[in-house]
């Protein structure tokens, strides 16, 4: 059976955070990723620092967002990160915005990440021994 | 042979649209993406004020991002918008971004909106009726 | 002695807060500054929602911000937010940005709002009853 | 008599810059100042990447803001730059954000620059020179 990494993390939602249709604009979805792949990052060792530190940037490549439900203003998220094995050098994660305030699911989503040296900003075809002796540690290793 | 609607729009770039890389964040084109909407809306009498006036919302119900190649500050980039032809209730575009100042493809990508009644807050199954003859006008039903 | 009223919340910051200088975009303490109002009305009752719920909107009309020391990415800082009595029909609040990681005092603002009657769209000129049993209620009429 | 340097940019209004009011948040006018602030620098020699390639940063250590009338999705405005001449090594502008469809001022503003050298990280207490080589070359210095 495969392991799953999985982080979540409470969002409230900003006035600043909606449109003119009195709902969270589509494009703050990728917010909400982010700030998932970040609670992820310090749950399990991985955050930007830790990779920039390794002397590595992970640039998105992809991102892609499914909205099921809308979200007003006042109501809080949920955002979930699980971590999708790869053999290849990328960092591919799935996403679950929760709606608490109503238990529903507001979107789902996916981005993929490309390690890119800080210094050569060239992208890696194999994935860093940082990261292969991160995944062996966490007993994910495809 | 089936016709295309295309538009072309010029976008300069923000230093607020950069992040701590030094490149335009990955989240701001789906910005960019709604200024050719936007454009491909005027060009052709598709706005989101002229498709409100007929009673509906267009929200956006799926996205997705592919990047090619980074934008820098100071750089300009085309926001090109495809009407994707489709048989069901949906507004589905490609995009192109190109940076004008290299001449490469930045970022490809796609938008699906759906209509929803303003009255009634429902999404509609079928396409409504001023949709199908915008389309006729334009010489574009599938 | 005057009572003065205040709340305080923590705010993550987020790579896409970052510009191209590595640090926190100035625009954005204004969303620091909304994060720290909304705590404010969640601690003391008078949230959007609940001054919504009474007739009005209350829109910034004037914003003021003092940078003192940036804000990196990683960093994570406290937003206060100070009720500023005053007798005419306006909210207005000081703020401090303090750099929890550092300490430091990252910025100052200040933001003053109006009531809106939702119906009317005039503004008050006279504090709305409402409002004034609030202050009555905190102890804090001026 | 003095010469006041101007520069004027019209600014589409996004979609994504409305907020659940239906007009433009009030954060968004830093975003139109920052417009106004590059188009003065296209149009007098003085952008960030000018300066930049000088060797400084130009962070703003203060803004503000006062609305005089919300902007709708769908309006245009045109943000006008003035520079205010001071003898102290600041860059300081007066906006003025304009509702071409209305022929209404939106809103005026502030903002506050120092110089940052870009290797000290230390900010400048007197005006660097190419500054006031510039100052004079437009015949404006104080």
């Amino acid at each position: 059976m495969k392991k799953i990494l999985q982080s979540e993390i409470p969002i409230k939602i900003r006035f600043s955070d909606t449109d003119a249709m009195g709902v969270v604009w589509h494009g703050n979805y990728l917010r909400f990723f982010e700030d998932a792949r970040e609670a992820f990052g310090i749950k399990f060792g991985l955050t930007y620092l830790d990779v920039y530190n390794k002397g590595f940037f992970t640039p998105i490549v992809k991102s892609s967002v499914e909205h099921k439900s809308p979200i007003n203003y006042g109501e809080e998220v949920i955002a979930i990160a699980k971590l999708h094995p790869t053999p290849s050098a990328k960092i591919i994660f799935d996403f679950e915005i929760i709606n608490k305030s109503t238990g529903k699911l507001s979107a789902t989503g996916h981005t993929t990440q490309v390690f890119l040296g800080v210094e050569t900003r060239e992208m890696e075809l194999i994935k860093p021994s940082f990261y292969v002796e991160w995944e062996n540690k966490l007993g994910i290793k495809v």
